[in-house]
């Protein structure tokens, strides 16, 4: 159990209470959907992370002495949206795709069935984290096709939030990236972590050769050793002469990195380490990933440019009532016409439509009473929570390896064309039937 | 004390500490410095934004049994670092820029003096504070500057991280926002929170004017009401029927903002609704809120723009060792010189200088051994830890209202170019000397 989580709120959702409370509306069976209108950035897909923390969170959400009192004292709500408070935890069900799950536009990611109240009051923390991550998830599997292979790591917790950090950590393991420079991910999430020294450490000691023994003598000759502190070649030829032909790796942090990779292959190799890899580090995207292609590199670690979602920081979901029981208790499907945010309304059931190939070549959304699906289509949404209870398999350590199993598999289906990096519309069409 | 934060840190920090210990240089004097090479985007300057509720996270930054068993399992230092982990808190001494202060290229934001070891571990959180809330703060300032004095409330929560969320309202309050959705940034740091109904609360009811009254019979014919979910003039009609003149206000959530807004404000003057108020929050940042400048509008809700830094959610702050005691004891400036990362070594003292008009004209940093300000000059670095004992007035509530107020006599001082919204140079210059 995380710490309490509930007030991590918007003001209304708690407003909206109190108000359906007072007019005897709050106990109305409701679907609440969340989905992205768009893809960001004219991206071919979506990556979905962030549902195992976030099923954790709602375990917590949880209203104790101290959140009623300072809401209470606040005046935010009255005495008997309080009492309603002090009784709460998520009695309903939640289903939704699996975290590590390719999405597009309109895809109902998370589907919340419950009374309006217990379903309204979540609507914040759902987004918060489904935003963030699905953020991060979506830039990282990017980066790792644009990577081919090589290994990547995570190390831009310094870039965002020290708790976003985690997540982004988590989100991008899930998304393919083989480890993390956050030690907290890795306590909390079981992601291998990774990271041995910075330009501060070589400028501390009196020499650069200093610093480096200095590596050698606490972490073996297999560390991997800064080489851009001064002048590169001499780091290199001073990490090979302090940790000799076991050199585990250097790291290139700067400069024009593919002649300087290409040359620094050539002199680890002209001094006989041919095993010593190159890692670089040098403000990495897709994009300088995938014209990194050719040259020798080994592995690369990527900051600020994951962490930040490569230039969409949230994934622009939203959390919709699309149905919900009248006065009579019948079931009545509801929209917005707002200009340019109009929904659809009704209870979803999204597939994945796949043809003899395997591979996918539609989102497909049964709305309302569901037409059934195909025999070669993919259902997409699973129980994540079932009256209350949480599918803990969706959880911890063991949610974060299921998520990135799923996405691997997910992402195999793709058409090709999923995989370019420049513009365009998103891979397959999500039609409505 | 907030909960431990220790582990919220790269990995690389403590393999460094280790290795420092094993070579025995851990201990020797250190000066680090937080800033940014350039402020983002062209803007003309930047807000510090972080700084106390960093100064939080600096006390409670400890390693208890649960974090040192994990360390130690997973092996990422050895014992002599887990024991001096064990004893560690901060016993250095921080100064800084007061948080709310202006900031260009090269601000020495935060000076770190410690031993090497002391210093070197808090790299990772001290940058994850001030690089996002920096980030949100400089994003918010413009806005609240192209609002003209019109109020702003924050309301992005739910496109951050849940924790980033409640620094997010932080950040933007101390830039100048009067309000937040964010019920934890109320609890946490006494910011006034605000929020009425979303669009699902209107759905949910057997029609609109249901749903009208259920929320003025709950919240007080003062509230604000949304009056676009199905057709804007038809429902700012009914909220002018159901709450009467002393309708608080009518949002405005989509749309073309500009000739709505008029239609809207001549609809409740026709109604003899004059004191109700118009405010929107459809997708605004500095550019959409400056082109409404002209229309009537009473006040601006603005989300995802605010908590993701408007195009950069990273402030690009680094955390440098600019000089540092050798074994002799003797102090040493340090700088690397790794291509277009090249930074200034030794222990700087920025003042800015102001000229006869109380105007700034540059930011001054003199380098090493400072030569004396002008009599003029206004010194930026405060005290925030003084041998390990942090400032408390920099924190809590205290903190953030205190750095409110110096954001606003901050701003007052800048040269009128400070405010243009196009991209350009900063607004004065950063002179080493």
């Amino acid at each position: 159990m995380t710490a309490a989580s509930s007030l991590l709120t918007d003001r209304y959702e708690l407003t909206m209470l109190d108000a359906a409370i007072q007019a005897g509306t709050h106990e109305r069976e409701c679907v609440f959907e969340a989905f992205a209108r768009r893809l960001p950035q004219g991206r071919r897909y979506g990556i979905v992370a962030g549902t195992g923390r976030l099923l954790e969170l709602i375990e917590a959400f949880r209203f104790g002495d101290a959140e009623l009192t300072w809401l209470a004292e606040q005046g935010v709500v009255r005495t008997a949206a309080l009492d309603w408070l002090a009784d709460y935890r998520f009695r309903g069900t939640i289903s939704g795709y699996r975290e590590g799950e390719v999405y597009f536009p309109n895809s109902p990611i998370l589907v919340v069935d419950s009374t309006f109240a217990e379903g309204v009051i979540l609507e914040t923390l759902i987004l918060s984290v489904l935003n963030y991550d699905s953020s991060v998830a979506s830039a990282a599997s990017r980066m790792v096709s644009a990577a081919a292979g090589r290994p990547l790591a995570e190390m831009g917790s310094r870039r965002t939030g020290e708790r976003s950090a985690v997540a982004a950590a988590r989100a991008a393991y899930i998304a393919g990236f083989g480890a993390t420079s956050n030690l907290e991910a890795g306590r909390s999430w079981g992601i291998p972590t990774m990271g041995t020294a910075a330009h501060a450490f070589t400028l501390l000691h009196d020499s650069e050769e200093a610093a480096f023994q200095a590596q050698v003598d606490a972490l073996g000759p297999s560390t991997t050793l800064l080489v851009d502190t001064f002048d590169v070649h001499r780091g290199v030829e001073l990490a090979v002469k302090v940790a000799g032909d076991q050199l585990g790796a250097v790291r290139l942090d700067s400069g024009d990195l593919p002649s300087l990779v290409k040359a620094v292959r050539e002199q680890l190799d002209s001094l006989g380490n041919h095993n010593t890899k190159i890692t670089v580090t040098n403000d990495l995207d897709e994009y300088t990933i995938a014209a990194l292609s050719a040259s020798p590199v080994d592995s690369y670690g990527v900051g600020t440019s994951v962490v930040t979602g490569s230039g969409s920081p949230a994934a622009g979901m939203v959390y919709k009532l699309v149905a919900h029981t009248d006065a009579a208790g019948e079931w009545v499907s509801v929209a917005k016409k707002s200009a340019e945010k109009a929904t659809v309304g009704g209870r979803k059931n999204p597939v994945r439509r796949i043809n003899s190939s395997g591979r996918s070549t539609a989102e497909t959304i049964h709305v309302g009473e569901a037409t059934r699906p195909e025999a070669s289509d993919r259902e997409l949404l699973v129980t994540l929570v079932d009256n209350g209870v949480v599918d803990q398999s969706f959880t911890g350590p063991e949610g974060v390896e299921r998520a990135r199993a799923h996405r691997a598999d997910a992402i195999a289906e793709l058409p090709d064309q999923a995989f370019r990096l420049g513009r365009g519309e998103p891979v397959i069409p999500t039609l409505y039937v």
